[in-house]
C-alpha cells in the first residue's frame, strides 16, 4: 500500500510532502515559499521577499559575522503533462512500495528544498552558536525565463554588496547513487543565430545569382573544424554545435536570397565569449561573406576547482554515505551560473536525476533523509572549528 | 486610341485576338483549340482531338508522304493576377498607341498560333503542292504540370510510329529583336531530395549525438565544387545548386536527426542522368554518410546541333528580318525536351520574351506579322525544291 498521509513520516519526508501537495508550475508558487519562510522564520532568519515581475524569490540570513553559506534552490516544477499519463496524480505526493517517494517535483528540487531545512533545523539545534552565517535563496522561475528569478536576487544583492562565500544548489546531481556526482561548474553557454546574404535567383541562372547555401558550407565547416581550445582539467573542450539551418523559398527551381543558421556554444573556462565571438567572426570574414549575427550569451562558465565548500561536500559525503564523490562540470546549465558571478564557491548536490521533467518522477524516500544528513554534515565541517563542541 | 476590334487587322492579329480574348487559364482551353482545328480543317487538315485528364490537346496533319514538319505550341496561359494590376484588361485583347498588342498570352503563346496558322494558310495558297507533311501538336497544359499535355500526347504517337522529322516550339526564344536568338536544344533538369540521418541530442551532450548538419558541410561543399563536365559548343558546363536546406527543431539547444537539402542539375549532353545519380551517390558515400535520395528527371537535355531545321530556320530570319539569329541553349525547360525524344530536329522560334508570365504581357504587333513571315519562309526553305515554283 502506497504511504499517502504524512503524519508518521520523517521531518524531511513529510516537508516534502508539504512542498509536493502544492501545483507550482512556474512561475507559481503556490504557497511553497510560505510554508519555507514560516520554519526559517522560526529559526530566526530573517527573511526578505524579493519578488520581480511574477515571479515570487525570497533571501532569508540567519547570524551577522562570518562567512556566509546559502542554499539555494526553485519551488517551481516544470509541468506535470495529462495526469493520466501518471501512475500516480503528479500532485498528490506519497511513497510506493519500492519506498519512492512520486511526485513532480520530488528530484527537481522539492526533495533537496526539505532536506535543506530539516538539516538546518538539527544544525542549530547542535550548534546554535556555530561559526558564519546561513542563509537561503530561493525563486520559482528556474524552469522558466529565469529572468526575474536567482538573476533578479543575485543582481540585487550585489548591489547592496552582500557577502556570499558559499553556496550549495540543490539540483539532482547524484547519477547512479546519492552523492556519487557533485557538480563544481558549468560550462558557459553562448548562442548565435546567423544570418548569410546572398542574392536570390533562378537555379537555370546561377551566375546571375549568388546562393548563400554554397557560401556557408565551407565557412560553417570551418567553423565545425575550428579547435577552439583544450579545455583543462575540469572542463572539456568548448564546442560548437549547429542546432538548425533554414534556406529556400520551397520552389525547386529558386536559389535563395538568405541562409539562417543557429548554433550554440557551450565553453570551458579556457575562453571568453568575447573571443568566441571575435574567433567567429574572423573565420567568417575570412570567407568573404555577408552576414550578421544575433549573439546570446546564455551563461558565462563558473567553476569552483577547490576550496573550503568543495572539500566539506566531499567530506559530508563521505562521512554520511561511505562514498567519495566524482567532481563534475558536465550538463547544461543551472543558476548556479549567477550565483558565481558573485564570487561565491558553488556546488551543486542533491538527489538522483533520472526523472526529472519525466512522467512518474520519483526519488528514494530514504535518499532525501540521507540528503538532508549531508547537508548537515557539510554545515559542521565549514562552520564548527574542531575545538567546537555540541552545546 | 488603342485598337480593340479586330475589324481591320491583319489576319494573324486578329487570329491573336480571337484566342487571346478566351481566358484559358491552365488548363483550360475556352474554345481556342476549336478555333485553330476550324482554321485547319478548312486548309485540308486531318485533326485528331486527344484529350488526357482534364487537359485537350490536339494532333493534326495534312499530306500522306515526306518529312513531317509539327508547328508545336500550347492555348493554356498562365494567370493575370488581379486584373486591377493590369493597364489594360488581361482578357480583352487591345493593340495600344506604341503598336504593342497587350495581353495575356501575346507573347506566350497565342501570338505565336496565330503566325503559324496563317503562314501555312499562305504557304499552301502559293504551294498546295510542296513536298513533305505539315502538322500541328498542341496541348492546354504547358504552364502546369505538363504531364497529361505535349508528354502523353508525344506517348501516344510514338506508340504508334508517327514520323516526326522537324519541330518549330512557337516559344517566345527573341530577347532584344525579333528573331535575334533561335533555341536549338535545352538543357537537362535533374532534381534531387537528400536525406541525411544523424543521432538526435542534446547540444550539450554532442558526443552523445550525430550532428546531421555537421556531416553534411563537408559532403555538399563538395558536391559544389565537383566539376561535372566542361559544357561543349552548345551546353555550358552542368551546374549543381542546391535550393533548399532544412534542419532542427526550432529549439536552440537540440542536435537535430536528420536535414534535409533539395538540388538541382541543369545539365549537359556530355553527362547523363544516370551518370548525375551515380556520381552524386559515390561523393556522398565517400563521406560516410547514412543517406537516401529522392530523384526526379524533370527532362533530359536535348540539342539540334544542325540540319535541314537549324539551317531552314537561320535562312527564314535572315531572308525576312536582315539579321543572323544567334542559336542558344540556354534557360530553363519547354515541351521541347518531350518532342525531341522522338528522335526530330526541334527548334523554338517565337517573339520576344521580356513581358512574359508579368502584368501587362504585350508584344510588338507588326512583330507577328513578321514571324507569321519567318514560319513561313522556313516552310519555303523545308518543303520548296529550288526548281519547285509557285502553282
Amino acid at each position: 500500500m502506497p504511504i499517502t498521509e504524512s503524519d508518521d513520516l520523517s521531518p524531511t519526508l513529510a516537508l516534502a510532502f508539504e512542498l509536493l501537495r502544492r501545483p507550482s508550475v512556474t512561475p507559481d508558487d503556490e504557497g511553497c515559499q510560505a510554508l519555507l519562510i514560516e520554519r526559517l522564520e522560526r529559526l530566526g532568519f530573517h527573511v526578505e521577499q524579493l519578488p520581480f515581475g511574477d515571479v515570487k524569490n525570497f533571501w532569508a540570513v540567519r547570524g551577522h559575522h562570518g562567512p556566509v553559506l546559502a542554499f539555494a534552490g526553485h519551488t517551481d516544477v516544470v509541468p506535470s503533462g495529462p495526469h493520466t499519463n501518471w501512475e500516480f496524480p503528479p500532485f498528490t505526493p506519497c511513497i510506493d512500495d519500492q519506498g519512492m517517494l512520486c511526485g513532480r517535483g520530488a528530484a527537481d528540487m522539492k526533495g533537496s528544498l526539505a532536506a535543506m531545512v530539516t538539516a538546518v533545523e538539527r544544525f542549530l539545534s547542535d550548534y546554535p552558536d556555530h561559526d558564519g552565517r546561513i542563509a537561503f535563496l530561493i525563486t520559482s522561475d528556474e524552469e522558466g525565463p529565469a529572468v526575474d528569478g536567482t538573476r533578479a536576487v543575485v543582481e540585487h544583492l550585489r548591489e547592496r554588496h552582500e557577502r556570499l562565500d558559499y553556496c550549495i544548489v540543490g539540483e539532482p546531481s547524484s547519477t547512479d547513487v546519492l552523492g556519487d556526482v557533485i557538480k563544481n561548474g558549468r560550462r558557459g553557454s553562448l548562442g548565435g543565430i546567423l544570418h548569410l546574404k546572398g542574392v536570390q535567383g533562378h537555379v537555370a541562372y546561377p551566375h546571375l545569382a549568388r546562393n548563400p547555401i554554397h557560401q556557408a558550407l565551407p565557412a560553417l565547416d570551418a567553423l565545425v573544424n575550428e579547435h577552439w581550445d583544450e579545455g583543462n582539467d575540469f572542463f572539456p573542450a568548448t564546442s560548437f554545435q549547429v542546432s538548425n539551418i533554414r534556406a529556400g523559398t520551397g520552389a525547386t527551381n529558386v536559389i535563395p536570397g538568405e541562409v539562417e543558421v543557429v548554433f550554440n556554444f557551450r565553453f570551458s573556462t579556457e575562453v571568453t565569449h568575447l573571443q568566441l565571438r571575435e574567433r567567429t567572426q574572423a573565420i567568417l570574414d575570412g570567407f568573404g561573406l555577408e552576414y550578421h549575427i544575433d549573439w546570446t550569451l546564455n551563461g558565462e562558465p563558473f567553476l569552483t576547482a577547490e576550496g573550503a565548500l568543495v572539500e566539506a561536500s566531499l567530506a559530508g559525503v563521505e562521512e554520511v554515505l561511505g562514498r567519495r564523490p566524482q567532481l563534475s562540470t558536465s550538463g547544461g546549465t543551472s543558476d548556479g551560473r549567477f550565483i558565481a558571478t558573485l564570487g561565491a564557491q558553488v556546488v551543486e548536490l542533491g538527489p538522483l536525476n533520472a526523472t526529472i521533467h519525466k512522467v512518474n518522477e520519483r526519488v528514494l524516500a530514504s535518499d532525501l533523509d540521507e540528503l538532508s544528513q549531508v547537508y548537515e554534515a557539510v554545515l559542521r565541517h565549514l562552520f564548527v572549528s574542531p575545538a567546537g563542541s555540541r552545546s
